[in-house]
């Protein structure tokens, strides 16, 4: 069921929170055990809250659609009084004084916190094999891994334990759990959710956004969050637009852009035959397919590196003397970012702002760019290097190779399910302009509804 | 003559355009051998130019204030067939296809181009005693510096070789040579005036602005061009104010803010006599004066080094490897800018915003803040050292110390004359909210019409 089912159903008459709380909290007993997507389980705190909702809506208080939906934060998102771990031992006994603005603003739309979802230590890995709280495993195949940073989020959404789950993305750490687990992600722009009272890993690149099983589940829950906040410096004033799209499945007089180049070399081939699957649907639905030559993005990642590793190495620091205290893949990358000159940095942001102005002037000709989410399936837990396409590469490099850009270039990002390969989930990702947020997700909705892939449910859960 | 004054005897009949470039060129012609302010002299382009303005004026054009009024660029700004040196022989031969910005808009105004000033190499120093275009001497004494790295502007403004010179600020380039040499110079808000076409030195902190004769000159400068510029990205959209002081004197309701620490340790006494006699002057115009505890202007002085150093060095490094093209001076700077870890950078970056904060939560408290400009009188020529108030300090650092910090905060700063000490100016700084250039130069302009030291003219001159 998604959101926007749940929300109708309730005011049918045909469930309450509670029953739909109770429901994800069964969910969450039978699969935790097997799948770890949780850190923390607030079972008493949400069925107290769930009573509450309905109470309120009984005496004709609705918060609108998001009134008694239960959901998940991931464990970056600080919660008053509920410890926030960041995945890390470090924060193992962090009890936070405060809420973060998501927090609040979901707690304000009426949902209801199920609990607090695992992650990749500090949001910096793709794995989400914690060394602390242990393997997430990915719902399709539990011999796989989830994705990561969010992929306790990913996997939550994925078998139904919550029916959203807020991710951070950093360098593709919602948009890589959604596909590997068969949900929607979305990075909004940057700017557009505030990160007050969240960890932070890097300053100029982290965003916040939901895993949702719906495009238009999506589409809601930005709607709550999306907004100026006065306590994060960086998130934008600019006015909110209307997110939710019409039900009509036209894509008629849109121009979509279909990279010539580089998201579709190195890829496994059951992923770029989706990817242009999705691509025909859309032209289906009116839009026009437009070849695009997209600006260096191997340059883009290289240049990436450079502010990722400089910034998360910057905001660790403090701690990094504790190092029995980080699991050892993540410690390789804090290290490797103390070695980088503040010079490469400058660079490396001056570079940043050319690659901006090229991709603002694909999107003048084009209103979204569609191209695969990942080059490869979920790796298998362990495994380092992932097969595909004839050759072997880093994991890690490999599941971000085409999602670590766009947070480089502040643009929205929607990855969503394009279908099943081996048994996994295969992903799309719709760029869009700064700030056109309603614009992806109106891209996305229509090929949703015209596809069967909204439906992924994992087989035997 | 001030602008104004000579706009008004312009259009009294009583001056030309002409004339006035004639007499401008006169006193370039007789103190440019002794005080070396000029790197390029535009003889007979300004006084063809002087003529157009002459005959628009004759036909009923009128460009304004502005409109035939002789003026020098720093070497900085591009001018479009114009070689553009920033006093280094890397450009020696760098002749631009294209206007800065801040070229164009005064051209609009009406303005006439006499040459292009002299400069500390690169924009990178205090002394302006240039090894590729010879050493510039302060009027008020040629055995002293003029200050830097608008040096030559500062000279040509105080002779009156130019009405208005154009200089550029990124640790106080505007502001320390209007000191030196007696005038009045305007750093405005970052992202007020606009780059373009400007030979950077550090993004985050490069601002432009105008040297003048009295603090409406600066006003009615400023004016012409404040205003977003889609070619620089840091260019604000931000309304633009009217800047032009009325002629009333009275401050009565403002609060003037006097910091308690910082800006008055390690200081020439003369230099804090004046800076006092000042405040007493604002207070007998009905201003309020405040005791203000300013943040750790020392602290903010050292993280602006790491900033500052980075961003300088990562501009000028695909030219150091021509090491015998630069004076050892900067090039020692520009060395020690690529030992700077990016961490170092990213956490520099973050406090910045810390003082910001703080900053603007004095300047909640009181309109602006007075201080003196810099703690000594210009350094001898050739001294690396000055020596005041019983102690012996590094020229650089001290000539930068009350100036420096306030790029870091992107606050608009004007420096106006605060009387002589020794034969040599001494100036006070009026710092104020960000984009409240409008309140600053009201400030400045009753504090000038108050006191005697407008009409500072060097000696001899």
């Amino acid at each position: 069921m998604t959101i926007l089912q749940a929300a109708a159903a309730m005011r049918e008459g045909k469930t309450s929170a509670r029953q739909l709380t109770e429901q994800c909290l069964a969910r969450i007993r039978e699969l935790q055990p097997r799948l770890n997507p949780f850190i923390t389980i607030l079972e008493v705190e949400s069925l107290a809250q769930a009573d509450q909702c309905d109470r309120e809506l009984r005496s004709g208080t609705d918060r609108g659609v998001l009134h008694g939906i239960p959901i998940a934060l991931k464990d970056v998102f600080e919660t008053k009084g509920v410890r926030t771990t960041c995945g890390s031992k470090l924060f193992e006994h962090h009890i936070p004084q405060r809420d973060a603005a998501v927090a609040e603003r979901l707690a304000e739309a009426g949902c209801i916190l199920l609990g607090k979802t695992g992650m990749h230590e500090l949001a910096y890995g793709i794995t989400s094999n914690n060394p602390h709280f242990g393997t997430i495993r990915n719902p399709w195949n539990p011999e796989h891994v989830p994705g990561g940073s969010s992929g306790g989020s990913g996997a939550a959404v994925a078998t139904g334990m919550c029916f959203m789950a807020m991710g951070s993305d950093t360098g593709g750490s919602i948009r890589i759990p959604a596909a590997f687990c068969g949900t929607v992600g979305l990075k909004p722009t940057y700017g557009r959710v505030s990160r007050y009272g969240v960890m932070p890993l890097d300053f100029s690149l982290d965003h916040m956004g939901p895993l949702t099983r719906s495009v238009r589940d999506s589409a809601v829950v930005l709607q709550a969050l999306a907004g100026y906040d006065s306590r994060d410096h960086t998130c934008s004033n600019r006015a909110v637009d209307s997110y939710l799209p019409a039900q009509t499945r036209s894509l008629s007089g849109l121009r979509i852009g279909v990279p010539t180049n580089f998201y579709f070399d190195r890829i496994h081939p059951g992923i770029a035959a989706a990817t242009e699957a999705m691509a025909e649907a859309a032209e289906r639905l009116g839009a026009s397919l437009v070849p695009v030559e997209v600006p260096d993005i191997a340059g883009l990642n290289a240049i990436s590196r450079i502010i990722l590793f400089a910034e998360a190495t910057a905001t660790v620091e403090p701690y990094l003397n504790r190092r029995s205290e980080f699991g050892t893949d993540i410690l390789a990358l804090f290290d490797q970012g103390k070695y980088i000159p503040a010079t490469e940095y400058v660079q490396a942001q001056r570079l940043r702002r050319v690659f901006q102005r090229e991709f603002a002037s694909i999107l003048r000709n084009v209103d979204c760019v569609l191209t695969p989410t990942t080059p490869n399936l979920a790796p298998r837990i362990g495994d380092n290097t992932v097969r595909f396409a004839g050759s072997e590469e880093d994991a890690r490099l490999a599941s971000t190779r085409f999602v670590r850009g766009i947070n480089m270039l502040g643009l929205p990002a929607l990855a969503m399910p394009s279908g099943l390969v081996d048994g996994l989930p295969t992903s799309i990702q719709v760029i869009g302009d700064a700030f056109a947020e309603a614009l992806v997700l109106r891209v996305g909705a229509a090929l949703e509804d015209a596809t069967p892939h909204r439906s992924l449910v994992p087989p035997g859960l």
